[in-house]
């Protein structure tokens, strides 16, 4: 049983985006940083920012922020968002054949886990995972060698 | 968010199992009821017989039958044993590279996650999944026409 690289990867860059707070965060530093694919990670934000969870910002010094406090993003809805579906076996798909499904109780016991799951998940927003820059190999602001392609901005 | 066609497969055979409760079913008529490959059922029953959830009898008119009374088989122990991971994210994995891994809080809260989906599949048994043998198509003892292969035991 597993998310998706594209739920994972989706966490990763908004708990990175939650870390540097007040600056935008570019697609490369984030697949630099975690060492991922750019053109994967790309997709990830487009689906971040269409689904509200992060903000671009367009042009040269463009980038990427959080779109909403970090204590407003629940985890279960960036991977309700994120996973493309929750078909946990071939009944909750469509053209399903399977003989029993008219009568079958596992469809429903099922539900109930992956709703268990959910919950669990909706306990926890993107505040529970935050991170200090320093996680990510990040100097203190005021030191100019970084981990990150972009310089941060001075205080 | 998935479990592998394998658990489906060991989940749909052992439903099957408990329906010919007093006979032995074959993985011809299985696969041939569900529309599954013979092969990989046979796979699913080879696990499920190891893990202790079916017993074979081998011979010409061998088969497979329920190790245990239905209400003794926990839903969660036959998952656990037929998923071949629960590595939700990639850090759940021998060999992660991810950088924040010594800091990070999403595995505890997947982990978190994953025991609620499994709590609720050990409140169920196969018992609580019992059908019957109409549900598969099959005539009452006594009727000469089935869907199975193998004849049902007159009373």
């Amino acid at each position: 049983m597993r998310l998706t690289n594209f739920s994972d990867y989706a966490l990763r860059l908004m708990m990175y985006a939650a870390v540097r707070k007040n600056e935008l965060v570019t697609i490369e530093e984030t697949a630099a940083l975690y060492g991922l694919s750019r053109a994967h990670l790309m997709k990830v934000a487009n689906q971040l920012t269409r689904a509200g969870f992060l903000k671009a910002t367009r042009g040269r010094n463009g980038g990427l922020s959080l779109a909403k406090k970090p204590e407003k993003i629940r985890l279960g809805d960036v991977v309700r968002s994120t996973e493309p579906d929750f078909a946990l076996v071939e009944c909750f798909e469509s053209g399903n054949q399977c003989l029993i499904t008219p009568r079958c109780r596992l469809r429903g016991v099922l539900q109930e886990a992956m709703g268990a799951f959910m919950k669990t998940l909706d306990g926890y927003t993107l505040a529970d995972l935050l991170l200090r820059p320093a996680d990510f190999g990040i100097k203190p602001a005021g030191d100019a060698s970084q981990a990150g392609r972009r310089p941060m901005m001075r205080p």
